[in-house]
């Protein structure tokens, strides 16, 4: 490696001085990873958050509304009980004993503590298998298989602390040097850019087409990956988001084929975050995983296919568990055994997490004493984030120069706003991208959080945000009503409009509930 | 980046071709970590465990005694009932509203359950703040301030899930390319050298002297550092173990100064793995952190300083939960703002490990409740350990040819072995090392799990292996009874000893057990 190529100023002469520690010092990877799910604007409102709290400052709300994250128990969402009565007997097996316990838990939820309590090595203290616990991956394996009606091992399955670890994995196998890399769409979830430029790979972008939706062009990806090799790029894997984050589209299974047979051609190796799967909120969209539909095509052994699952999101929201899961398939079994070794080092995924996902994954069947309560919670979860999906993403559209793509699954919408040309200017002037200018605007306005669309990428000249529909049903009137003067503000603020034309758009935007 | 020196075989040429995904094909830094105590003999020993659970071929042993990794639960230590009992409500927070809580739960659970339930935002399912939920970061550096004598801010807390992650956060921050080097001890823990290995950097050793209790010599450090910068390395941080692992030894105060005002004179970041703190053995030795001894020596914002605690060790042993947290001092806070980033891509550490953490710092309290019951376990548990480890040790010394330094804290023994001649040239001939051999054939013969010593580094010509003292008391006698008998069967085979020179040596290394 030559010295004026790396980039992070280490000195070449043969006896180093001392290298304090600075900023100047460090790594420059690090330096330049962004996660803008948790970046400045959210620093920004963690400080009002404390402000509020402490009774400092003065600001025209009165507490801060985090939309920036997939964060649901944080807003509010009640967990789903069966899994917590059954992790707070795993965490005190000796309430298993207790003569009075059929007075506190359901009789499946006790028989399933037992079982785990006693198949799992040591309980939940123990190290595990560093792929995770072997009647955990059982228990997932199996729930694949009835869910696309093919075989899954427990082999093929490591359990993760959330999805992430997953990513990093990959990214640690798959790139070697600053010319490896990857096709991740744009917009993506920042995960990927963040542990791309950590990894010292490269970032290819395909770009979803929001014009169609959000869709995805198997012939861009063409044009993309070509363009990639003529840069000299050695592209060794493609992201998936399905449904998309921050997109919320839900692909078909025709784009699905498309899909798997490009990255068979072309050899690369399909990384398919399918941790929302069980956000779908348009009754004529479907969720098929890239396992089923490999299978299907009969590219199981052809294609090397990486499906992430968790359980921070869908109706379950146990995101500061860290659970998940990811199933291998198609792998050389030497690639295979890399992995472990990756994962062995990081010892064990907690078993907290690993428990919880086998339980999302065989959740209370009917006829089991825990089945009703089991099935009303689940529904008025997801039946409350459609119609909260609906409201907001109606909401953004009738805002002056917004457009929202209907929040098809996730739980985010990324609207599209045009700003106005002094709007540009201002955050020009400030060394800003013009959407955190807004952004920022809206939280010192509102409190409300949201993420600059710049921090998911979004093609040339055009603005978005991301925004959750995670708020209760009661506070997301509020945000809606909110964003909507605020917008207007917004607009009267850089676009010059008079004071009447304000208040005309802001009466057709809130609708109703302005009056 | 030159492609001759990167070593990971990339094409150059500007239209890349495919790159199908093998083993040939996957960052060779990966193929190159090693972590040994979940390494090949590990594997083996998982493969015998599964063949005598299914009751498949014929082994002289009826159990895999896990002696390779300090996972105490798996070997039959019960978790402490007061952590327990807290996490329990924590997870099920709906059983504090029963009316028969009371009976189930001493006063102070349900105290300190309802301060964690009502303090961390959302509970235990949502996303807490990446560093970790702020209750957990204040009770955990008020403890540390207990324990120390000075103060300490969960401004410099950042929890993690187990300690390695601080490791990997340290490694990624500070190796900018292969010429930054760390200094690790020798024998070392394989986190260190696997993770050095993934990263791209350079381990840079100093030997811990066996001959004087595994001490760690100052002189020698400095020696080692000349040569590294001679080498042209770049030398960033300085590892120390205390307790040690694999060796057991805990250094003295003027020691630790004496490492302090090293790496306050050459720019030093210390990492300090403090993992074993609770687990000291020896009447005559005291732990005293390194940041004690810093803010003693009024060096506290001189010298980088990064202190790993965890949940995994001491007597708590809750490994499968993954808890720890590591505080940072001395460090620049744009450096910190960028661990901060990199803990924020991993979303935040699970909070079943944050609360744990966060009781094990604030444990009960002479006059509560639970206080008699924890203080009990506890003792009981240290107490057995200091019995454990020297018997083991005692008995490891009889063994011929095999010498064993007192283990004065940790977890492990760490023995030394002379090896025949015969069986050095029967490991070449397999392409393996002589501990290997000495290890993989105790498995063999035994069902013992242990780790050849090369996997955490010895001085050359010397061979050793690392086993833990966790096993039972009850067990760890037959463990010590069916070491002294294979040794004396391997010096059979491979020393050529008469039977009856082999039956003295077994009578004299188990004493009276082996009438």
């Amino acid at each position: 490696m030559t010295n004026e190529s790396n980039g992070n100023g280490v000195s070449t002469s043969g006896h180093a001085p001392t290298t304090p520690l600075s900023i100047d010092t460090v790594n420059k990877r690090v330096i330049n990873s962004e996660y803008a799910v948790r970046g400045e604007i959210v620093q920004l409102a963690q400080k009002l958050a404390r402000e509020l709290e402490e009774g400092k400052g003065s600001h025209p709300f009165d507490k801060v509304v985090w939309c920036n994250i997939g964060n649901p128990q944080i807003l509010g969402q009640k967990p789903i009980t069966y899994f917590r009565q059954v992790l707070a007997l795993c965490e005190c097996p000796q309430l298993l004993e207790h003569p009075g316990i059929r007075e506190l838990f359901p009789s499946d939820v006790i028989a399933r503590a037992q079982l785990l309590v006693k198949q799992i090595p040591g309980g939940l203290g123990a190290y595990s298998d560093s792929a995770g616990a072997l009647i955990i991956r059982q228990l997932v394996a199996d729930s694949i298989a009835r869910r696309d009606g093919y075989p899954a091992s427990p082999e093929n399955i490591y359990m993760l602390d959330g999805a992430s670890p997953g990513v990093h994995y990959m990214m640690d196998l798959l790139l070697r040097e600053t010319r490896d890399s990857m096709m991740v769409p744009i917009p993506q979830y920042p995960l990927y850019s963040a542990t791309l430029t950590l990894y010292g790979g490269t970032l290819m972008p395909y770009l979803l087409d929001e014009g169609a939706g959000w869709g995805l062009d198997v012939a861009h990806l063409k044009a993309q990956l070509a363009k990639a090799r003529d840069q000299g790029l050695c592209v060794r894997a493609m992201v998936v988001i399905n449904p998309g984050n921050p997109t919320g589209q839900c692909l078909s299974y025709q784009n699905m084929r498309d899909v798997l047979s490009f990255c068979h051609e072309e050899k690369l190796v399909l990384i398919a975050d399918e941790v929302y799967q069980a956000n779908i909120y348009v009754g004529n969209k479907e969720f098929f995983s890239f396992k089923k539909v490999v299978c299907d095509m009969g590219l199981l052994e052809e294609v090397p296919l990486v499906s992430l699952h968790s359980i921070s999101k869908g109706f379950i929201g146990e995101c500061g568990r860290r659970g998940g899961y990811m199933e291998v398939t198609g792998f050389p079994e030497a690639v295979k055994d890399q992995i472990l070794k990756l994962a062995s080092i990081n010892l064990c995924p907690n078993l907290s997490g690993q428990i919880c996902c086998a339980l999302m994954m065989n959740p209370p069947q009917a006829g089991e004493p825990s089945y009703e309560q089991y099935r009303a919670e689940k529904s008025a979860i997801l039946g409350s984030l459609k119609r909260r999906a609906e409201l907001l993403v109606g909401a953004l559209n009738r805002l002056e120069g917004v457009s929202c793509n209907a929040a098809e699954g996730a739980l985010y919408a990324f609207p599209r706003v045009t700003l106005p040309a002094a709007a540009v200017a201002a955050a020009k002037k400030l060394g800003k991208q013009p959407d955190w200018l807004y952004c920022r605007e809206l939280l010192a306005a509102t409190g409300i959080v949201v993420v600059p669309g710049s921090g998911f990428g979004q093609a040339d000249g055009t603005f978005h945000f991301r925004t959750t529909f995670l708020p209760s049903e009661e506070d997301i009137v509020l945000v809606v009503e909110a964003l909507a003067k605020f917008h207007a503000a917004f607009l009267a603020k850089y676009g010059g409009l008079t004071e009447a034309e304000v208040k005309a758009d802001l009466a057709a935007a809130t609708g109703a509930n302005s009056a």
